[in-house]
């Protein structure tokens, strides 16, 4: 009779993170691909272009003049999603759009405050994260560092989002190299969702182990599957500090989790001897990503830690990063989340034991040096 | 004392079927928009195509051969996602893939087996839905209508998804007019969230209503949101038996749900003068949306019913559909729901308010007649 294997076979995986589940058909792959190709940005860009509005020195779109900096350098985006001031949402405004069911459950609204800003990686304008140097990494990290403990500080601030758009594919409409900080007064559905999931973990676990945590208990299984050989490693990469993977329940076909192998809340308790360490797996991870189709890869990534230092819930946090890249084949081939996706259950086209396999066989040598 | 302005100020909105948030940013939309821009397909095809694999008469790439259909035409999907027939996931394979820790609840998985079909809507390759006539579109509700019946049928289906990506920004690979059908073993994370929370809806108001419905509380409540005026109303089109809205917690730009605006487990119990409402609505909406930006309008729209006809929460269901096309601001420049909206929350750059009020400002006759 035959075997079920997770290779050939259909199967969904549980993500107990955000507790949903993603169907996973690894024979998809093979099907041939008729619909859209991507746009792949030249590669070929100035160090210095004086059109660009986060180059150093020059004008932004609203007239604001950036600092000539020469490192990394923040400032408040000029399109911000929200704002340090405005009114509270009073019943008499929501009885404008919702009428006399303002009071039912299925009108539920509220203010949101906060403020945008933009970070720019380098002052170097023709270069990506993997192509910087692991100390200019660093000083990305201890920006990110600072940036966290600024916000946190602001009683205002009830959640910060670091988060990198890379790549036309990613919505990113300027490749000067740059991630953005979205910071709410309040905790956003996402990390409320993964926030919940951990909560319940260690209560699940507590009176075996006071400080029990969903993440630590991942890292050490997924070490336990490399040890027991290469068919089952998810690992991408790790040192001391970091572990890089294809979680078991990836929904992106090459998606990976960036997570810190002890219990770490948030960035602000990173060393400098642990910041080195996740420069150097930040480094890797995007190295091998733009070798897998010799081109600048696409993705969007962010944090994911305490919504604030201060956070009540701080103690269950575990500092990871996601990376969701949209490619699939190639440089020009991306998956699409799209029909059954957004209306039942994402689906995946290779499994995450492929993906992982694939990304370790890429030379950390970034392809371009 | 500035007061709070729904078109002004930033806030976030509850959607009560998935229980999750949308931030609403109404005055983003006028940020310069220099990111990618959509190939737009050519809207030049022929009536019908040798080289297309869903014409009528011609072999697909698996060398099958279609009828010579002259209405709407079903065939297996040559690229299934999912199959009839396959092994259960036994403990052994899983710990192929998950080691000792194959029993954690953090390695959760199972053998999923369905079947997936095509749809053609017309023979005239050159056509989309909105194109067609209404007596075509009834058509292809009838043929929803028994493709539903026929699956509810088989005891190893738990959940039917209809579904159509148009566009190639939908992932879609071939223009012909066609939708598919995913025929699952299991409900799936979307329609499972929707039904816990129409049931959760039900069960607090059963002291009042035995038969208390979500979905039919909100078309009421939008009804007399619609009757105080203009300025409140998310209603596109409506008749007798359906409505198109754009629902308040809408998160694409121009995202909209038709409803049926009385209790309406599933598609199977559609007589024929419903058929032809919803072929109205269908017609008119798809119409406004080609108008809207002069383009064949690109989405992703699917229906949300009972998952089978013998659910045993089917009672609680409430026939509807959804459709989340990308553009934003024309033709060529759709909303990218990227960084923050995967790492955290999705957000709009509009209200669906305005949305509302731009759709119903469309001619409901195509811009082509
Ligand atoms: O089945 P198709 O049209 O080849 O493929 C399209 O729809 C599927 C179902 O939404 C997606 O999984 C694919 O990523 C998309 O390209
Ligand atoms: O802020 P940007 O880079 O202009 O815009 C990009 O990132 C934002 C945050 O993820 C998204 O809301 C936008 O849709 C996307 O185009």
């Amino acid at each position: 009779e035959e075997e079920f294997s997770f290779a050939d076979h259909s199967h969904r995986r549980f993500n107990p993170l955000t507790r949903s589940w993603v169907l996973c058909s690894p024979h998809r792959a093979k099907r041939p691909w008729l619909g859209q190709v991507e746009v792949t940005a030249s590669e070929e860009r100035p160090a210095y272009d004086p059109t660009c509005f986060l180059c150093p020195g020059n004008q932004r779109a609203t007239g604001a003049q950036n600092d000539c900096y020469a490192s990394t350098y923040v400032f408040p985006n000029d399109y911000a999603a929200v704002h340090t001031e405005q009114p509270a949402c009073s019943a008499e405004s929501l009885a404008l759009v919702a009428g006399e069911n303002a009071s039912s459950d299925l009108f539920r609204v509220e203010s949101t405050r906060g403020q945008c800003s933009v970070v720019c990686f380098s002052p170097r304008h023709d270069l990506t994260l993997p192509e910087l140097s692991l100390n200019e990494i660093c000083q990305i990290i201890r920006t990110w560092k600072s940036v966290y403990a600024d916000l946190s500080a602001n009683p205002d601030i009830a959640y910060i989002q670091l988060f990198e758009n890379k790549g036309l594919a990613m919505g990113c409409s300027n490749p000067h190299p740059h991630g953005q900080v979205w910071a709410l007064s309040s905790v956003p559905s996402e990390p409320a969702k993964e926030i919940e999931s951990l909560k319940a973990y260690r209560q699940t676990h507590i009176s075996t182990n006071p400080s029990a945590c969903m993440l630590c208990a991942y890292v050490r299984a997924e070490e336990d599957n490399t040890a027991a050989g290469e068919q089952s490693s998810r690992i991408v990469l790790q040192n001391e500090s970091f572990m890089a993977l294809v979680p078991f329940w990836a929904t992106w076909p090459f998606e990976t989790m960036i997570v810190a192998k002890h219990h770490v809340e948030s960035i602000a308790s990173l060393c400098e001897p642990r910041i080195a360490d996740l420069a150097e797996i930040l480094q890797g991870l995007t190295c091998r990503y733009d070798n897998l189709f010799q081109c600048s890869f696409p993705y969007s990534m962010g944090l994911h830690q305490a919504p604030t230092a201060t956070h009540p819930d701080a103690a269950c946090c575990h500092l990871h990063m996601h990376f969701y890249p949209p490619l699939l084949r190639s440089a020009t081939v991306r998956k699409f989340l799209v029909g059954f996706e957004m209306m039942a259950e994402p689906q995946r086209d290779l499994t995450a034991e492929q993906a992982a396999s694939r990304l370790r066989a890429q030379s950390p040598v970034h392809y371009k040096t």
